[in-house]
């Protein structure tokens, strides 16, 4: 895809990420885009805010974008690499293109993604990579448990 | 793990299902209980009746059981093999067990599971087998729907 699309999809993730980050919240975003470009959902992480552990970013993008009959030619734009919970919601449901922030301070199954015919976009954005690594070395425990990391 | 247990906690995934499908929704059901026995949360799939395509039953029984430090030691069960999502939650979350009602209307990743170090149990129980058979026979498509397949 063009990279200066997927970095533009990439700004609303990051908002996402950042709006979270001041809620307190672990500061991972997520959006999802159309086929047609259109944005269908945008969410971030809510473990923290809603006491809820099965909201990372993308399944909160998800949900937002509300139920879907295809999701062939879909795009989830995430700050962070998908962790296998998420990657697991893409290759179920057949979205075809993930646009990842970075996958520097965790690697998650974007490459059992591309094995099964899902385009990745790997933008390596400094940005995000500073803001996980910032937040990961003030709050490693909380951190550690958003990823099933004993 | 001993047959008869996995059968009783069967049952509340069961009772789950059952209550989903007399509010029309998808009748598959779940619960998470803890390395000491004790049921953390149960739940069931909510596609139809909170218009949210992110619930499978067994994110909601994740969902229900809150936030944990670890899930060393705990079962999910579901009356139906888990799909990629619900697999990647498995993996993700460390996850040690999932008790499977059935596998023959939808073959999901308990396979890939136990290649992963997850216990699985599949218990082949007819009544899941005939719950699900009926509910897909009458709903193809919201079926296909909540798998995402077109």
């Amino acid at each position: 895809m063009d990279l200066e699309l997927a970095r533009r999809w990439l700004g609303t993730a990051v908002a996402e990420a950042r709006a979270g980050l001041a809620e307190g919240g672990i500061p991972v975003g997520a959006a999802l885009y159309g086929a047609d470009g259109v944005l269908l959902g945008r969410g971030r992480n809510r473990r923290v805010q809603d006491g809820d552990p099965s909201v990372h970013a993308e399944t909160d993008a998800f949900r937002a974008a509300g139920r879907q009959r295809s999701y062939r030619g879909t795009t989830m734009v995430t700050t962070l690499s998908p962790c296998w919970y998420c990657s697991g919601l893409v290759r179920q449901f057949g979205i075809s293109r993930v646009v990842v922030g970075e996958a520097e301070t965790f690697h998650g199954g974007h490459d059992w993604l591309a094995e099964h015919g899902v385009e990745i976009v790997l933008l390596d954005d400094p940005a995000c990579v500073a803001l996980m690594r910032e937040f990961v070395e003030r709050n490693p425990a909380l951190w550690n448990e958003d990823i099933g990391d004993e």
